[in-house]
């Protein structure tokens, strides 16, 4: 199996794309495909409101678009999947968003999904595409920390506030699987899930390992 | 009132453009708002995929971000509504898209909503939208004609076939409203509502109304 | 434009039907159409439960069907819409009801529509009725005020109660968008909106707005 | 047991009373409460269209209010539920509407509920109230025979046609239980039952069914 | 009226099948069927988890299956209708679930059914079960009172732990009618209704009404 | 990675076992887990009926509760998922049923999912299922072939059914992917995905390739 991913990191923020490069390391070895994360220099520095994300999309299509010849699948590592479907047109080759990922991984790992945001103005934005895909009543609640994707790097108030968050998804809300709803939260999902005790999903990974499927089973996605 | 309501087509089809400046002439008038339509010479030929929608959607609410102080309203008149949410978070001035204003407004004229499409892949991306809105319920049916927005202007034609959506919409799928799914098809909303006999939506029309309504009544919207 | 909009409060408060006259003023004007506002002498003094609605349901549609031809648009000014759906079986004149009309406008102002109610009562007939036009998962909350219409008319403790229903819609349930469930509160519309920061429709308003466009652009609506 | 049910047929058609009347006898016996039938002598003369069933409602609360002292329990036999929530408003008996009862009794019976009405307005209207009811999911159609209420007395012409429509919801739609959506139609169950194999639920035997339960139960229903 | 209604406690704990047994006489009399309760000997103690209800679905169907010529119809008394859907292919007689006909009754008695369960893990598996009949919209809240169903025997503990149920589903959650969610609360019924003032629905008596009317009117149900 | 995924065919059918055996090779190989298929001895013969998948869930839950400590990961490969609710109440390794996996895994290769069936009866039981995990919107049809599980060996008919079934889901109900809804017709896929033009999905694969992945990952599941 010598196939390519390519992830593609829709902001320009190299940290996130270092950390989530990282956490993909679970999918790489001998018999496995080589994954690629890439930073989109024009991107917006976070993708934190819907302008942020429609400006994000005609890049990532475009992405897509120019990387046919030398990618098997593409990943758009952005929780509000900007150009997913875009790209999808312009390429026969399997594109997966990590929201849709994150949620559709979800559903196999508890019944009641609960979401963790950075930013408040995030929730009714997730709500809205959850709704588009028919998911939203399998999400009992989508609680934001308040910090921008830049603020995730400072671990400890991080890991404080998502810890927190996970807590209130868990007692507040019965939620029995979380998924981390911004691909910079893939560092804190391992302490989230073993201090809160339910399946924390980074759909970043979780994208990442549908395409590992996609490819192993060769399916057709020509639309 | 001496108002501005600024109305966008997103794409560059100036026959566009002018047949739903026309289709606006009954808001116009002494104390009135001024209702100004506007081509984005930079946007696509015509909406037909979600690669121009998602290409368009920055034009659009840049181009609200630049009129802000010279308009007091904004109708985006491209019935995938591109840009619309974005546009919202960069103004306090109210913005209507024409999807989700003909819809709402469909509401009021009838229990079973008809939508005339012009392409095929138009279909499942209205659908989606509509979902995302949560008044997907509410629509029977989404009858594509099979043509590009460019074709729109043979009037023949497009006559025709969409005489043959609204009757099949009527007949097979029980519609008792019909909304136009595409902003170019304003001309042909009152021969089909004649020959078809219940009412016909035209999207821009309906927005626009909506413009006009918010603005008579101060309506505020600073988010 | 020398169109009538004939617009019925379904209870005998005069007072109601003077506050709301006063409120579609912003509808006035030079070829504006005429709008007359009348009360129903018959009517229960307020439309406070299921019994009043129905027994307000025969006295609008009769009151729609006399004077058809003396009019050009109806609008029924009770959030309980009585006599909503006969009224539209007996002309082919448009007609209106304000809670379909509330609801559909607010849609356009926002993801989350709070309600405020009168009475506790009325909050499961709003929301079985919200069900019927497949509009309720739009609405996030109804809260009561626990007055009557005619307790409406006391300006300031209503409107104590009003700002304190709308500061709960906002802050314990995210409404960004308010509808008023009552034709009577038209009076506090704006105070609400100023304090509050979020829209606020008066569903009486959205009603002959709908009204003053469909006859702006002729839609015809014979069933 | 010597308690007593009335039940209300809202339209003035004493033929359909005197049928719903025979129907009925399975219930009584010995130890049975009593069931006796009323035409209310101002109703429509059949309940087929919304303001048949708004000009019935007021009728059929008052008949429910004046006779609280006189029966233990109260079934409201039109399809349509006229007044079926005010009246429970003005009484602590039980009171049980035949589209609720028929619907809720089909759900223990098949997946998958059809329906039959009599001219094709009705279809709208029942499915509207289904969703009031939350109920709309389990009905995969509602077919019309063309018939007025008082056409139903023909039996060799409605014969044919309730065969044929319960034969559509069968093979077309995979209906497994279906609903008369009239109380007119009592007299067909049974044919209708044996030539489709499928059960077949008269709403108004439902409806006393329920009634005569709540009595032995003494369910309280003090709202 | 000769016949037989077998009521099936698919748990092993006689208290619980004697305890029902009682709450079912209000059925018994001249002219009505047999009601024999009976209890499975190889069943779970008490079906408090998805294994206990998996575990009892197949001695359910195969006793309906192995008295089909002795009962005239069957009720399954436990509340995740263990064995319903497969007793149903083995039998043309009725087969009742009482979750299923609880909630069906429930339906006729408050717009907004509040449930009460044993244990914690029962509500998912509740709600679960109810989206599968589309039931779940109607049901605003899943109360557990944290025993199992051997200490429901316990009569002072679990009537405090019922009625503060109770209180919370109505003052919290607006409940109007109560569905107790286990076969054991059966005689906790009566002590609830007229305590919290809102009617409580035993689910085993709405399966044996149901069952006694189908009986009554020969409802046929060959699948 | 030196983990085992035990993989349980809850029928006896050996052959079925077999062909599922092969399917997923392509995860196989060096680094990848042991994936040990195992036939129920005691299983029916095929899972066509709701008796059929009930008498299994008991097989299957033990089987897994008895191979606790020699696995690290377990699919139900049945597409009635029978047991596997009740398997995750007794381990805490991650348990995938294929239905739930074949459906989650659809969501992200198209917005309209159709499913092939056995038999006709499957197509309620499947649609029921659906439901209770809220992905049911998302399917547009379920077509049966009108085969048992046994005759899926006749390599000739099946071929041709399988391609009928398929192509009608996309033409008739513009499926855009297919999930096979039985593992038995795992041998199916690559030739109905080939012919058919758009992706199909083999929900054993589905759910081994989630259980490699959770296993890859390491996610907790401790409930």
């Amino acid at each position: 199996m010598s196939n390519r991913i390519l992830v593609i990191n829709p902001n320009r923020n190299e940290q996130v794309t270092e950390a989530m490069d990282r956490a993909l390391d679970p999918f790489r070895g001998e018999n496995c495909p080589t994954i690629d994360c890439i930073t989109l220099r024009e991107g917006p520095l976070g993708i934190e409101s819907q302008s942020d994300a429609d400006a994000a999309a005609p890049l990532v299509y475009r992405t897509v678009y120019e990387n046919e010849s030398n990618a098997d699948a593409f990943v758009i590592a952005c929780y509000s999947d900007p150009g997913l479907r875009a790209a999808r047109e312009l390429t026969s080759k399997p594109v997966f968003g990590i929201a849709e990922a994150g949620l559709s991984t979800a559903i196999m790992m508890g019944g009641r999904i609960g979401v963790i945001s950075i930013l408040e103005n995030a929730v009714e934005r997730h709500f809205s595409y959850a709704k588009s895909l028919s998911l939203d009543s399998r999400i009992v609640a989508d609680v934001p920390i308040g910090l921008s994707v830049a603020e995730l790097a400072d671990e400890e108030i991080v890991t404080v506030k998502m810890l927190d968050a996970g807590y209130r998804l868990r007692r507040d809300f019965g939620a029995n699987v979380i998924v981390l709803g911004c691909a910079g939260m893939a560092r804190y999902r391992q302490a989230l899930e073993e201090k809160n005790g339910i399946p924390v999903i980074d759909p970043t990974q979780a994208a990442v390992a549908a395409a590992v499927s996609a490819l192993r089973l060769k399916i057709s996605v020509s639309r």
